[in-house]
């Protein structure tokens, strides 16, 4: 087939995620590539809404976001921020000067009854991103952790408990409720493979995952996962933490049991091959490659191993 | 009497106002003080609740204001602004990035069911402003100006419009429903003069003076105005204009008739010392002085002359 009739639907959490979006966006056309992105993250503060991990996709794809923290927009200023600490606002979140705008925009639209998926296309739009960016759904979704300190929704647990207390187990509040957002299930059901990005598979894919609609029209597909975990480590955030807590060895062979029922490949880190074996034997097929994405040409080149599973094995 | 008697219940709208209310902040110890600020200027940005005249008279108290502007935050930056307006949000009202944090938590503050006193108290604990500043009502209340170009809210009018439109009349929506805000009425009932600041009469002092139980409280006070003209001229802001344009020809004298059924004293400018006579005839006094703020010093000697007038007449 023509690499140009390759369909690909990403799904996306926070910085892993964006970073391989992006280097989708790299070998891709527009058109042939939607990334899917985790809400559960998202949060209010001072009464405005923020969607992480919807934010670092978009920033990322758009060349906007900050290179150092993988989060927020570059050279970023902190004015509002430290005016509302000074007036005594709690400020553990950090939202720069030019992130905040996007907040505010977003919370009045939503406030006006405009739907989330349309307005991250608008910010696309503004922003120069021609990729298919869409929140999982429309619908309110939260996802909430169970710790030793108590249940705390994902920010308070991620970003204000620095992800110290201990994970006990998740859970999805909407879910019942949630729809897939407009244009989801049409763009699944034309792809020729669902890539799972490297991000944490228990509160930023499953939340993607638990929408029943989703998943069942995932069912069938060519599911492609990039292992999170490498070695026993993740690049970023508390994937390999929440793994150990939980009482699982995290490695790729936890990733690859994790997904057991969902994916056909997991692509490993190279020195990870030891694994292989054990991967195989549930089922799922194994590539091992140099997964972590050192650079922008590294998510490219990344990305187009992916392409070359995926034309051999649709 | 004692100085330190003396109480004052001071009517503002939003530069000149804020000047004398600095001016009187100077000479008399905080709980002398009682400012009552117009709300007839507020609007909703991007879901936002600015309460412009508000602002301006707590920041300038606070030493916070933008010397040269009057209004907004001294070394202010605008990133958050100039991202708005990237993403195609209209900006023709100006918001600094200091200035914004303000309106966050305000807004978030009314959202949670707060009133607008409170918060303004909150605030000025948090910027060290120890006089008693109060929005005339926490109830909804909106300025509109009917003119050639159709009825505008007053920000419309006034900022976006430049004040351009000619004006016909002036409408107070919520009028009949807003009450004074807690803390008024004990406010003007212990106070020894009400002194109207020198701001817009027709859309800073009128809106405040149309609250019926307000009006009806200042009754048999001492009520002294500082004329927002000195010979046809303005300071600053479309007071001229709207007098002109209104059919009345703009003077200390046409403020005295405005202000007539209201005040005992008018302070106008030494130069109009000529309308002395005819304002007498309205039955108010006069005391011309030099009634133009050039610093911060001059604030407080108009104000101490004030209290010089009011001492000797209350």
């Amino acid at each position: 087939m023509k690499p140009e009739d390759l369909n690909i639907v990403a799904l996306a959490g926070g910085v892993g995620g964006a970073r391989l979006a992006d280097g989708l966006a790299q070998v891709l056309q527009p058109q042939q590539l939607t990334v899917i992105v985790n809400i559960g993250d998202d949060f209010t503060y001072i009464g405005l809404r923020i969607s992480p991990d919807l934010d670092t996709v978009c920033y990322t794809l758009a060349g906007l976001s900050n290179p150092v923290t993988g989060w927020g927009r570059s050279n970023d200023t902190w004015r509002v921020l430290e005016n509302l600490r000074e007036m005594g606002v709690p400020g553990w979140f950090q939202i720069g000067d030019a992130d905040l705008a996007t907040h505010l925009i977003r919370s009045f639209r939503l406030q006006q009854g405009d739907r989330l998926s349309q307005i991250t296309r608008d910010f696309c739009h503004a922003w120069g991103v021609q990729v298919n960016v869409l929140p999982m759904s429309d619908d309110i979704f939260h996802t909430w952790v169970y710790t030793d300190e108590g249940d705390l929704e994902f920010q308070e647990y991620f970003v204000h408990r620095q992800s110290k207390p201990k994970v006990k187990g998740f859970w999805f509040e909407g879910v019942e409720k949630a729809r897939p957002a407009e244009g989801i299930l049409e763009a699944i059901d034309r792809c020729d493979a669902v890539v799972i990005c490297p991000s944490n598979p228990w509160v930023s894919i499953d939340p993607i995952f638990s929408i029943p609609d989703l998943k069942q029209a995932i069912g069938g597909h060519l599911v492609i996962a990039i292992s999170p975990i490498i070695g026993d480590q993740t690049v970023k955030g508390p994937a390999a933490k929440m793994f150990n807590e939980l009482g699982i060895q995290p490695s790729a062979l936890a990733v690859a049991q994790h997904y057991s029922r969902t994916i056909n490949f997991l692509v490993i880190d190279k020195g990870d091959d030891s694994l292989v074996d054990d991967i195989n034997k549930l089922g799922i097929q194994t590539y091992p490659t140099d997964i972590l994405m050192h650079d922008r040409p590294d998510r490219g080149r990344l990305a187009q191993e992916l392409l070359d599973i995926i034309k051999v094995n649709r």
